[in-house]
């Protein structure tokens, strides 16, 4: 496909090296790590180096790394381990206001089985108090759990103030990861987490794999039962080629992190000057320091954003919206409303984010097209207006 | 590697057709399902073209395909998606004892949680009585899981007969044909399932991806929350290239299950001869006429299974043990464990698989250093045992 994709945080190219690595998986060297001949222990062996290397990317140590089938599971898993593990203890659970759905759909989900959550507001920035959060602390609180960095404004949370609050506590602490790990340093010691999330197909790797990692002594239910694979914590023939993947790109997402986030981080701020040149009534959302390099979160009011990003896929433009368009109406995500912004610009919210192979060019290119897109919607809106019509494109 | 591989129970090498239909996902092609644009469009495309294959495998609708992690996902996805939705109605739960781990340890886990679940008992052919199961069934049984072919001894059990009598009662019915589908002929209409579990790894795809047939109108309560992917019923990105593969394994193991039965069923016999000549003491455990035709599961007394094992694997020969060796004392699995067999038979059983690049040749070649392995190993621990010791090797 030709075009410029700025969808990384939705899903990223397989790097080449990382295809490499899984190949002999889906080749000959196909096995089971449960068994104990030869294709087995050679299956084993790519785990536990894979495992390796996905822990170096957050400064654990491989015992504390499970494998999943990705973020929605790892959050699931720590969440839902945690209730049940400590339930008895208490059934209190603390978040906030913009996590990702498998955090605030498990949330849910375990409210209509009994636990309180308390959902702690974000500012118009998209930041989580750190000291709403200890506010909200209480004797049956099992678990805080709050992201490091939000996927659709890129605005990074206070951790190590949350961390150390709750380590001081004694309240177990999971944060999801996903957008972060890989993206910038995440390091589970300076972050005082406990449990943490992260996922491969956003840093290059292949879907279906992901990763919690598990504190050392922290003790979680397993989600899924059945044989005794990653320490009886996650049952299922673990997925060797993947999991072969993930580790390749964990190891190369470790080696570069700073000249990356340079690298990114210009390139986000180019497409933001060339858009406010182009579109000076944008507005810019998240926060303008505590933000990760990758992501740039805009709003225009009067055209909804699913509108913007069909019009241009038709040009070979990919990004996406922070509203979705169903039937007819227009659903601002949880996070951009969270912002509170006022109604007709939420709903204009959409997200661009860069990664490997974008370049400066692309973005040049890629601001003239989305303000010459965005004059022609209003004009379209207007012309719609005037017959008295609305519909979703 | 070189050396014989009749593991095919474990895992299976992926077909290079197979592999071609991942290949552009895991390079230009990536995409993730949700995402309106082009990339994403036609990665959706494509999990629904696999859908199609995967429902057609098992004479399903494709609305009535999940696609979850694997095997074990769709097993855990199964039993307890019914006792979270059905848990008003009733705690009962009936299964076999001889299911796959996935299923058996999942029921452990809900008797941990108020469930009580009745373990059918089986012949010493491997063999669950429906008439068992129908006698177990109460007010309070909300479902009933029995596996299709026995993972371990092959035994294919009378699921039509059981999934009437659920039908006629209104009880919902899993049946884990991870050992099956794909392998003799799979009909959810025919069978009377209201569930079915199946893998992609079994038959020739890639690792890390299966299924769970829902009948249309079955209600179960999702496992993994977040995202609205699969219907509601199971969050997360979409494992693209691994679904695009998996589609592919279910259409090339549906084109030709007549003649790969056959194939199949002659080599497994060719094994069982040849081995019955060289050691007339060996027993072949499994139903003689109810049987998959991939699976031979044997034992001897006087062995353990695993010493068999490891000297088979340094001779480059790769099969299971039907128990584990555990700091020196011998685990029985609890299928061997449920025939009856004496103490001394069951330790030294062992599971030969054949599969896709299984020949004659090999199995002839197998069956003369089986033998003369099992030769040895007698010796062995004859001379072991005038001096006193056992050890696990």
């Amino acid at each position: 496909m030709t075009g410029i994709y700025l969808d990384h945080c939705a899903t990223t190219p397989v790097r080449p090296e990382v295809l490499k690595e899984m190949l002999p998986f889906l080749r000959g060297g196909f096995g089971n790590p449960s068994s104990i001949h030869a294709h087995g222990r050679a299956a084993k062996g790519a785990v536990d180096t894979a495992r390796e290397k996905a822990a170096a990317l957050i400064g654990a140590n491989p015992g504390e790394i499970l494998f999943t089938s990705g973020g929605t599971e790892s959050d699931n898993l720590a969440i839902r381990g945690i209730a049940e593990a400590c339930s008895g203890r208490g059934r209190h659970i603390v978040t906030s206001a913009i996590e990702h759905p498998a955090v605030l759909n498990t949330c849910r989900a375990l409210e209509r089985q009994g636990f309180r959550v308390t959902y702690v507001p974000v500012d118009p920035q998209g930041l989580v108090d750190p000291d709403r959060v200890a506010q909200s602390l209480g004797a049956d609180t099992v678990l805080v759990s709050i992201m490091h960095g939000n996927n659709e404004i890129g605005t990074i949370e206070p951790i190590e103030e949350i961390g150390r609050e709750t380590r001081s506590r004694g309240i177990t602490f999971h944060t999801d990861a996903v957008q972060t790990a890989g993206k910038i340093p995440v390091d589970v010691g300076r972050l005082s987490a406990d449990l943490l999330s992260f996922s491969s197909h956003k840093i290059n790797g292949p879907q279906g794999i992901g990763a919690l990692y598990v504190r050392s002594g922290v003790t979680i239910s397993p989600l899924l039962t059945g044989g005794r694979q990653e320490n009886g914590l996650r049952a299922g023939t673990e997925n060797v080629p993947a999991i072969a993947g993930f580790g390749k790109a964990c190891e190369l997402a470790a080696q570069d992190i700073p000249s990356r986030m340079e690298l990114m981080g210009s390139l986000r701020d180019l497409l933001r000057r060339r858009l406010l040149e182009a579109c000076p009534d944008l507005r810019v959302n998240g926060h303008p320091q505590h933000r990760l390099p990758h992501i740039l979160s805009v709003s225009i009011g009067g055209i909804p954003a699913e509108d913007i990003v069909r019009d241009l896929d038709r040009q070979g433009l990919e990004i996406s919206a922070g509203s979705a368009c169903t039937a007819g109406k227009v659903k601002v995500s949880h996070v951009v409303e969270a912002l509170g912004l006022p109604p007709d610009i939420a709903q204009g919210t959409v997200r661009f984010s860069v990664g490997l192979g974008s370049t400066r060019k692309e973005i040049i290119g890629f601001a003239v097209i989305y303000a010459a897109t965005i004059e022609k919607l209003k004009v379209m809106r207007e012309l719609e207006g005037s017959l008295g019509g609305r519909r979703c494109v």
